[in-house]
């Protein structure tokens, strides 16, 4: 492998993504098992080329990791905590293991430059989980999918990343519309209600919410969803995009 | 002067700040004339020390401005486009006139670094216009309150920036009640209702306006404000804090 083309890159700032996707009833979030260091998990991210735009940097990164484009990917928040990185000394294990991890790689100046103070800015993506085919950046063991109750604890600051990102998505979700980027192509009501209530981590009144969003207009009725039980089968809807 | 000191900031990272005020009815925002180029005229900003977080240099840089500390900020979105700095050809006008402004305080490697890609964190901050002294920046002929309704185009994509900054106010005034931080310590409900009558740039219905602020109730009743006629002081009212 060739050396890590920290020239090509705008140095100090990154990007961290909260790809959330929803599954069995559970709001989920992609997260990484870096291949170095003991358990370490951390949010998918990357730098910005000289040549891009920001936005454009986020895309790219969204798209390297979950094979998708067109993603749904707000930006939410700049985290430029000057020690950011020094939280649980993790700066000086970094250094340790990248050296060990690929010394021709990662020389002595491109390990600098790796474990220099970053200003972070923050993305959320929402993906339909069924279309994504992960994809290990190029210091994770293995990418998965965990429920947002179950997170290991991250390193730097990204525990914080991730709960300021779900406090922007249960902001949005109502005012933008964005939920039904959670969702498939086609789904139930009940199915809506329950992407809600996970999101929200409460429970819904069903008349209410139902109501609530029909008066909305933004959703298309398709025909039945065949289950057995023919007079009991519920509609499905799509979401009018535009 | 000494050189300016670029090794004590972080490369290709600024902050720019939309100051809103309020007088006379009308949201202003604080703008700054440059000493140089053929009326310039752009919105303060600064930069990051390598030593301080973001949030504290967007802090620092409005004191310096503004004379105030503690004043209500908030970081509403990234300005990352590649080609920010070379709209209107400003990078190679840049280039000359810091050059004839000081050639020795803005030597080749400082001006390279000054019209390099800058990443812009935007913020905007609401203050008490009566309590601001305005301090020109380094680069300031002289800084100027101007309406809403009529700024001058500005530099960079400082046009858009405002227009975000506007957009982000008009979200939060209702939801974070951060519009106090416009008047003064004790204002009347008729003054409030003329705020938010300027910022959204549209009346309001007078008696559901004021209904819908008391039912919030994060406003303290004080006495009568004493106008003349005696039975038609209207209250004046304090915003609690905590």
């Amino acid at each position: 492998m060739h050396k890590f083309g920290i020239e090509n890159y705008i140095a100090h700032l990154s990007i961290d993504c909260v790809i959330f996707g929803y599954q069995n009833n559970e709001l989920k979030v992609l997260i990484a098992k870096f291949k170095f260091g003991q358990n370490v998990w951390a949010l998918p991210g990357g730098h910005i080329l000289k040549t891009e735009s920001v936005d454009k940097a986020a895309s790219r990164i969204l798209k390297e990791r979950t094979g998708l484009e067109n993603i749904y990917l707000e930006q939410f928040r700049v985290f430029g905590d000057e020690n950011r990185i020094h939280t649980h000394n993790f700066k000086e294990v970094m250094k340790e293991e990248l050296k060990k991890f690929d010394a021709q790689r990662f020389t002595p100046s491109v390990i600098e430059w790796l474990t220099s103070r970053f200003v972070c800015i923050g993305y959320y993506a929402l993906v339909d989980i069924n279309k994504v085919s992960p994809q290990n950046g190029e210091f994770d063991e293995y990418l998965e999918w965990r429920s947002v109750k179950d997170i290991p604890p991250m390193t730097y600051d990204h525990d914080e990343i991730l709960t300021l990102a779900l406090t922007a998505l249960r902001q949005n979700l109502d005012e933008k519309l964005i939920g039904f980027n959670l969702l498939p192509e086609t789904f139930t009501m009940r199915e809506v209600q329950a992407l809600y209530e996970a999101v929200y981590d409460k429970p819904f009144a069903m008349n209410n919410f139902q109501k609530k969003i029909l008066d909305l207009n933004v959703l298309e009725r398709l025909e039945k969803k065949f289950t057995g039980a023919q007079n009991k089968a519920p509609y499905l809807y799509r979401f009018k995009r535009n």
